[in-house]
């Protein structure tokens, strides 16, 4: 796997010493950070598949965003791809041990090439790991099976999704022999809403509708995460901060009309203040910085970086637009202002920003790879509209840790990125629980 | 995984047509096949860990050895090993969910250092999945810790395995901080009978005792897996001898009296018979061949080739006195007669012979080799004592098929292997619960 030996980034900052000391902790406690994960995970199980945004300052290591409709699947190492087999089978076992049929229901962007590269790697790990997976489509102008040529060779099959009671299946030529799934694997976000026709089905639905980011909260998950990262930290007697993002929520914002800018400023102003609290402690002569971000959706829209609270009252009309809707459209009323953490990985001689991105499959970490971004700053969000980003995939895989080679080393710091990636799936995983009452 | 291109050994037999036809059924049914072993699986779980040799004859592929204590890991492609960490994962959280530590209990031959390397693989692997896992010997002579340092430059711990009351434990520095496994791993196939240390000990002993080689016999594994290939071939609607080796059994032999040659005669000459039928119809233009195996016992000790009953009684002293202890010393009373099976799977310019070994971990196909050797024919078994071999690793996982490319193209060849090797593995799973009356 590490033929190829692609390059790794490199940490650009001296203030590794706490990150050093946190990998090294994790690599001599590996029995036992494994062997807690277990248990976690047996009272609230993985959802099926989990990606994880990290950002690795050097001095503090925290993931920035969850995603539980990961994309981005074609970025991942192809020779990694056995372990998404082996651990789709184990997922599957789990959630239906006599499933055959798996529906994907993909986003409705049929015209995003990227996106459609990452659907159809999905769909070839589905059919690879033994089961017959076909997409359907929610897009309510697809009327018949529509057949889509990539870039990369590969060919899609969209088809339109039917429902007859509460049942969901395809039309196959022959009207007796539908497509009848047993799961039905939302790869859709929901921004929009779930649609009826997805409501009340016999079929399980992974992950559950109630995870959409219709209803799902950023403030709810990083409260989680929180909780989480203070056990974790107390078993390894840590300061909790160095894995975990400070945030704090703000409700009632209007940023068209111009209302509640001084509740965010006050948040602002308060949370930079204890980030400075943070790098005083810790020696990091660093400006701190927040990220406003909309509570409700996904894709970087309606996100901002702000190094003071006076910039909250300086944005102008077209910064207020776009914080002011958020993907699918819905009004931002509710915003999570994150402490921002810096990314100093970087790579290659123009010193490019990358950024990790962790993938797991039920609760084992199957690769990821790094965002790398040129034109971007170490402060800002890598992961925003319009943004074009080179794909890295990690080079090793991130369950080999070596204990004969130093805590920094590459299999190391990429077992490092697995612990904290699981414990922001954990964290969605107890959200789940906590929306649902049940486990996926 | 594939970049290194490592070659594959070609089929040198122009009788390859029912061989690309099950391939291409392997293909084509995938869904239907791994469906069906999921739900196999689940009746009878899969052993902690197995290997199968198998025998590619170009118009038959069939597993002639099913080991429940492989050795050998040292030969699988390192780039595969994080499929074994997320294998065992699964596996360990199933048997003991609480586990931390684990007990491996090695074969006694310490002066092996093939096995040592493969003994080394094996305790990485299980320390990279997080557990904490040591080496307890059997050993007698061994009072002390002992550091043995490989020629791969890895070392090797043993340690003397210590009981109080029916728990094992290894002394450490501190008297009060004995290593307590929750898993003892047996990699001893107790060719010598279960110890008196081993006996009704509380912890969680794996493989169970009851399958050490001191009891177990091929003829029960190969009536089960008989069973199965009758179940699995009926799915698919081919003759199961495509995939089944033919026996017979012989007990009350006693090679060095020279008594039930008779018998053994009598059966070698119905078994040659009926493969000369199935050459017949298949239009097979090569000698039947038997094996004759003691029942009990591995190694390829007590082993020969026969292609004629006569030889039976023209067995020189030499070879009577080889056939008449297995390793461990037994005597052999009762003997397997088993359907040769061609290989006819050959390397490079000087057509060295390949047999492939598939390794599982759980229910996952985790890798394999191939043994390469120059100087046996393609009727010879190629595990046997003093016998040299080169291991080529598998360059291809056996969990890709890939439906773009031709039957017996490299990945769908390796896909045919693993699911041939997992039938044999499910012939060991059902072995265990008839053994134990329960899933291991």
């Amino acid at each position: 796997m590490e033929s190829h030996n692609p390059p790794v980034p490199h940490l650009t900052t001296a203030l590794t010493g706490p990150l050093y000391e946190i990998e090294s902790l994790l690599l001599s406690r590996q029995p036992q950070i494994e062997s807690w994960l277990r248990s976690e995970w047996r009272k609230t199980p993985a959802p099926f598949y989990t990606s994880v945004d990290l950002r690795n300052a050097g001095f503090k290591l925290a993931p920035v965003d969850t995603n539980l409709f990961p994309a981005g699947f074609n970025n991942l190492n192809p020779a990694f791809l056995p372990l998404s087999v082996q651990a789709i089978q184990n997922a599957i076992e789990r959630i239906c041990p006599t499933a055959c049929n798996i529906l994907i229901i993909p986003e409705n962007h049929t015209r995003n090439l990227f996106y459609l590269e990452s659907l159809a790697t999905l769909q070839r790990i589905l059919i690879q790991a033994g089961f017959l997976a076909r997409i359907g489509s929610l897009m309510e102008t697809l009327h018949k099976t529509e057949i889509l040529t990539l870039p990369s060779g590969a060919t899609i099959t969209l088809e339109p999704v039917r429902r007859d009671d509460d049942q969901l299946y395809l039309e196959n030529n022959l009207p007796d022999q539908r497509f009848i799934p047993c799961v039905v694997l939302m790869n859709n976000d929901l921004s929009d809403g779930v649609p009826e026709l997805l409501k009340e089905v016999q079929q399980s639905i992974i992950p559950p509708l109630e995870l959409g980011w219709e209803r799902r909260r950023k403030s709810d998950h990083f409260l989680h995460y929180n909780q989480l990262a203070h056990e974790f930290s107390e078993q390894l007697e840590i300061d909790p901060w160095l894995i975990d993002p400070m945030f704090e929520k703000c409700g009632a914002i209007d940023f068209k009309n111009r209302e509640g800018e001084e509740c965010l400023a006050a948040h602002v102003e308060h949370l930079l203040g204890e980030i400075q609290k943070k790098y005083d402690q810790y020696g990091v002569d660093r400006s701190p910085f927040v990220l406003v971000k909309a509570d409700a959706g996904t894709y970087g829209m309606g996100i901002m970086t702000i190094h003071n609270a006076s910039q909250i009252h300086e944005l102008n009309r077209k910064q207020r637009n776009k914080m002011a809707k958020s993907k699918g459209g819905q009004s931002v009323t509710d915003v999570i202002i994150q402490e921002g953490v810096y990314t100093f990985e970087t790579l290659g001689e123009d010193q490019a920003v990358a950024e990790p991105v962790v993938y797991m499959m039920d609760h084992h970490v199957i690769g990821g790879f790094y965002r790398v971004h040129t034109a971007r700053g170490a402060d800002e969000n890598l992961n925003a509209p319009g943004m074009h980003f080179e794909p890295l995939a990690f080079a090793n895989p991130l369950n080999l840790p070596d204990h004969n080679q130093e805590p920094d080393a590459a299999p190391n710091r990429f077992y490092a990125y697995g612990v904290i990636a699981r414990l922001a799936m954990l964290a969605a995983a107890r959200e789940i629980y906590s929306v649902t009452g049940e486990a996926e």
